[in-house]
């Protein structure tokens, strides 16, 4: 089997979940006596918003559980690892329904937004609620027996906090019609991009998969009489980690072509506080600077223009390059850091996930 | 003091612990970095949306662990039962905020809906998001180290994923702008209420003051060979004590006057799929139903002028009457026929409910 038809099989493994937990959710709502009509409502909901995307968090739950116990999983024990990755999707698309409701967004994974269905407008607020619901059903069949149960459920509700944390931070910094670069900066960046992506994407999926093969709070390593905090340990990886992967994709949503893409960069009319005009703010002169206030984020295409010329003159590319670099070695060295000792942590998990971000062009 | 001036002591002891968790939340926010824009934003969304109703459903959860633990509460036992109660205001106010976006609301409370704020619109989506999870902050802050904290997070999320079943249900049943009475019947409108409405509202306050009172899940009653499950016990009142709130809270709306209701009635307008337009069609002639279909839900003082004509004709207000009456016989038989222990649920939780609710008139 190729690489790629392997890739498609895991995924084909991992959409298969998703139909028996709908399904189990549809279940459950219907034996409530809910009206057919609400049922099949329920169902285009799930269906709609939950699978579709890149599975990209919910599969590294999987991946990560295989890394942790160094072996094929059992099938309970995929079982249980899909159905946190599910959660996190779910998640994810409790964020994104409403992302897109208050970023007027057009599509999303080349549909309609949700919202943007006639029949459903507003009624998308009431659905993004109940793919949040739906997360704490599925934990509660799932794992309500297990000691780790309420860690799940805090570890889920933390992340949905900060989450929500970065989107207002997010929100208020870069409103879609009120430009203000003096709100802009690298550190509010990173605040944003931390809080908003970082915690959800990276940590989340990670933590789930340590909880569910029974990553103990703490452990002994034979180079120190302090224990080892694995959570915390791999929070502070994950989050630098995350930040990276946030800030290619703002550079990629500039410099790479559409084809490489997959769509058309928006973030510059976006009147996006991205990482690529944040770091053009720092280098500019007043002139360039000026020149940004009058031409981001404008619904213009010649305005655009002049911005992106004003990127190319300030070797955004270069400095990319130069982040990418440092950024790479200290993840690797933080990494190559890490003490294995029999049920703990493992340098592979963090390894996987960087080798599947570095150099990604989409 | 008189009645009136320790309901208001009450009220003011209880509006000082929302203080105190709103600055613990306020001040957890900034602690994490957050800009002060975003801290000010948190603040007003706090202020705004979360104190300032009735606070029936917040009051109700100290009012039972009083009445359970059958004397005055300690600091610590008022304070916990107090965040607790302000768990289940924000649950609320999570719900508010969103509702009236999907219903297009005007106002609130006497003051704009949130959204309807300027510089607030969508956003409102996320600082709803936000409401919420700053219940489940709240509960780890200080239940975490509680016996019974997987129980609280349990309760929390069952009855706001009801809640959301009841929006989902009434919102396709009874759209704004698109009158279908076909849709509409007693069963339907019994299904929105129990779930949008009373396990929020009646059963989560006093599964919390339960909890908090640490009543077991079951216990032994001289009576019976079968231990009682109290929280079932409570549910199976409660549910049909929400249902007679709301039902009379849908016959205030069109009997009631404007000075009585403190505002004035708009289901009939509104398309709402109420108590009252719900016995109407049951009772109505083919004549009266056409009238009903042609005149219900339209934004027209003529139209609604044939509607209330047509309820008085039917004899809503005697049919209410009928209604009441016999659903107070029930509820007082059902709560007659709870056996009192020591350490277990009393008569008096549920008489107190339905001794605020009877022959209200606002």
């Amino acid at each position: 089997m190729s690489s790629a038809d392997a890739k498609a099989a895991r995924r084909a493994k991992f959409e298969g979940v998703f139909e028996k937990i709908r399904d189990e959710l549809i279940e459950h709502f219907a034996a409530q006596g809910m009206p057919q009509e609400a049922v099949d409502w329920y169902r285009n909901n799930l269906n709609y918003n939950v699978p579709g995307g890149k599975l990209n968090r919910g599969l590294s739950v999987v991946d990560t559980v295989e890394i942790l116990k160094g072996r094929a999983l059992t099938d309970d024990e995929y079982f249980k690892s899909a159905v946190l990755g599910w959660g996190v999707e779910l998640l994810q698309a409790y964020f994104l329904v409403a992302d897109d409701m208050m970023d007027s967004s057009i599509t999303r994974r080349g549909q309609p937004c949700w919202y943007r269905l006639p029949e459903v407008g507003s009624i998308a607020i009431n659905d993004s609620f109940m793919l949040e619901a739906a997360i704490y059903r599925l934990l509660k069949v799932h794992f309500r027996s297990e000691p780790y149960y309420v860690d799940l459920l805090d570890v889920f509700h933390e992340t949905t906090y900060q989450t929500e944390m970065g989107q207002l931070v997010d929100l208020i910094t870069a409103p879609e019609d009120k430009v203000d670069l003096n709100k802009f900066s690298l550190e509010r960046h990173r605040l944003i991009v931390v809080y908003k992506t970082a915690f959800y994407s990276f940590y989340l999926p990670v933590a789930c998969a340590m909880l569910v093969s029974r990553i103990p709070e703490t452990y002994a390593v034979p180079s120190s009489s302090t224990p080892v905090r694995p959570y915390d340990l791999a929070l502070s990886i994950l989050v630098p980690l995350g930040e990276y992967f946030q800030i290619q994709d703002d550079f990629l949503d500039f410099a790479a072509t559409p084809e490489q893409l997959g769509k058309i960069g928006t973030d510059i009319v976006d009147n996006k506080c991205s990482w690529v005009v944040n770091t053009a703010i720092k280098l500019a002169s007043p002139e360039q600077r000026k020149l940004l206030d009058e031409n981001y984020g404008r619904k213009n295409a010649e305005k655009e223009k002049v911005v992106k010329k004003l990127f190319e003159e300030l070797d955004i590319r270069g400095h990319y390059a130069t982040y990418e670099e440092r950024v790479v070695k200290e993840l690797n060295e933080k990494i190559d850091q890490i003490e294995e000792v029999e049920g703990g942590l493992k340098r592979e998990v963090f390894r996987s996930f960087l080798g599947k971000i570095y150099k990604r062009s989409k």
